[in-house]
């Protein structure tokens, strides 16, 4: 089986370095691919609590973090979650080219308040929940192309701060449906390099072998409370233009990991590319549905927010991928392009997916 | 002279080369200079009257843009624009591997609901007025990088839309003071590419030459109706780690062009450059104060808005370069990172710049 999935990986490297800039493929695998040195991951009391609460660098018990209002506790969120990753790695600020950051805040304000004084040039990018599938894929760009020795990709989400954002303020106490998603207050980042990081004995090299980035998929949803069913077409249309583009099948990958889709999303993206013979079943996750547990945490569709999939993919695919217990993944961030403006004014909610081919390598 | 030129131009080369990955250094030099091969700008009817007014691809009288709301008119004018110069590039959408694009509403809904159905693999990106700089090189690094033969950079703002956002509905009319700017109605947008596009006679290639990214820098201004003194000393410090990265003078650049200081800030970074014995006062124009005739268009401190800097350069900037009255710019968004609750919170307004240097080449 290994065989086949290297000769498999060597048909993708040709066909990518001859065809990854022909118009209609969304996909580029690296010749040189980046590794993730270091990871860091964040989270809230609740988060902590959840299923993965051991995995995770740092739980905050206080939800504001030590500052007077939702804002400044995401900033400061951020802000420690971009110490620790640093710090695990072994580098100060000044060894950082370039800062990749966005959250869900209008006008990014987590992040523009979070990581000012770290002082490193900043590329701030919006892909609402998928993000950091953007922030990744932008890093390894810089590396591979030579831009950059080593880029910092960093996310953030906060629960009060989006639900005073986009939904109602926390004091309202309204009805969640069950079709509503449980922002996730955590930030996740990772170090990318272009070159590896001294491993614990038996643990992997974790490289990012290719993108496939996604285009804005509208399929006329206007339920902002239901999110998952808006990003769900958009997870299917990347993970099905990733199959597509490198000629693979869902067995390519150890496991196929949506964002924040949770279990409404889950269901509508299994159906959708069932309908074009893909089944991902035995080899799907979203992290929005691991982050909690749904019979006790109340989360009712699962978590969400910039931070659900940085944090989940810091802590636990990761980790996974070091252990061995998964040699290749696709980990597709989800987006759902809403704002409070948009949704008052009766627009749909496009969604937006990014996808990172992620592997771990035994040296 | 132009020898001199030239050599400095080869010195920066090889420094470059050697250098652009060290610490601290915040800039690039493209081996390969991506080709800026079609311009667009469509602005609004005050921007129509203003002193670039017949230089603008289209003028667009109706503020609603035939919309019902002011979200979706700047949606419309990014549409427009994305499709003007696809136009004037005789290309089709599908020909272009990544949009680069972003705006000042929350979460990028002018740009998500505007260049939707175009289908082109998008890369959100958000540094205020700032945008068009960022969204520039990140299109150069993915040409320069071999990742895409063919990118669209983009950006809007909307005077109604942002006024509504940032500081009152217009029905409330309140009192603008003198150090307030005007958010240009306008969005730009360029086409990069990894190959020359055909030209006019006499006409020159329009190429991206280097980058100089910024870091997010704050001063402690608070004043949301003062963004030229908030944004002054970001592009103080960008343009001050141009010259020190590339070993320049002012003179090495026929124009230093930043993005919409306006009349405050632009006193301001002169100042700050003469200390640093920098005197740009003979070649610095500012978008913002060229846009709008402050005696006759009532717009204080100037024009502002990622589409005040991204319409002024592909008007006026280019045509410039084309013409060969310039041989060599540096170009230089500034964003102010504020938002309506951060601003209500009480915070600073942090500052960003990023300098993008751009070269008209006659073959």
């Amino acid at each position: 089986m290994a065989e086949n999935i290297d000769s498999n990986k060597n048909d993708i490297k040709d066909k990518a370095v001859k065809d990854y800039k022909s118009a209609g493929k969304q996909s580029i695998v690296f010749k040189n691919p980046p590794y993730i040195i270091a990871e860091a991951s964040l989270v809230g009391k609740k988060e902590g609590e959840g299923p993965l609460g051991t995995l995770f660098d740092q739980i905050i018990e206080d939800p504001m973090i030590g500052k007077d209002n939702w804002e400044s506790a995401e900033s400061e969120l951020m802000k420690l979650t971009a110490q620790k990753v640093l710090t695990k790695a072994g580098l100060r600020n000044s060894d950082i080219r370039y800062l990749i950051g966005g959250d869900l805040l209008g006008q990014l304000i987590a992040t523009s308040f979070g990581i000012a004084e770290l002082q490193i040039p900043l590329f701030g990018v919006y892909g609402a929940c998928s993000t950091m599938g953007e922030a990744m894929t932008i890093g390894a760009i810089l590396v591979e192309g030579g831009f950059a020795n080593r880029v910092l990709s960093i996310t953030s989400s906060h629960f009060a701060g989006a639900e005073k954002q986009f939904r109602f303020p926390l004091d309202y106490g309204n009805q969640r449906p069950y079709s509503a998603s449980w922002t996730v207050t955590g930030s996740g980042a990772v170090i990318i390099a272009d070159h590896s990081a001294k491993k614990e004995a038996g643990e992997a090299d974790i490289v990012i072998t290719g993108v496939t980035s996604g285009k804005i998929v509208d399929y006329g949803i206007k339920d902002s409370m239901n999110m998952g069913a808006a990003m769900a077409p958009a997870a299917f249309e990347t993970i099905k233009q990733n199959f597509e583009d490198f000629n693979i099948k869902p067995d390519y990958y150890d496991s196929i990991i949506t964002g924040d889709l949770g279990y409404v999303g889950k269901n509508i993206l299994i159906e959708l590319l069932k309908e074009k013979d893909y089944d991902i079943s035995d080899r799907y996750m979203d992290c929005g549905i691991e982050i909690f547990d749904q019979d006790t945490q109340d989360t009712h569709a699962g978590g969400s927010g910039c931070g659900c999939s940085a944090v989940t993919f810091a802590a636990y695919v990761i980790k996974q991928l070091k252990d061995g217990a998964w040699k290749r993944v696709l980990f597709v961030p989800t987006g759902a392009l809403l704002s409070q403006v948009s949704f008052n004014e009766g627009n749909t909610v496009p969604g937006i997916a990014h996808a990172v081919m992620v592997e771990g390598r035994m040296s």
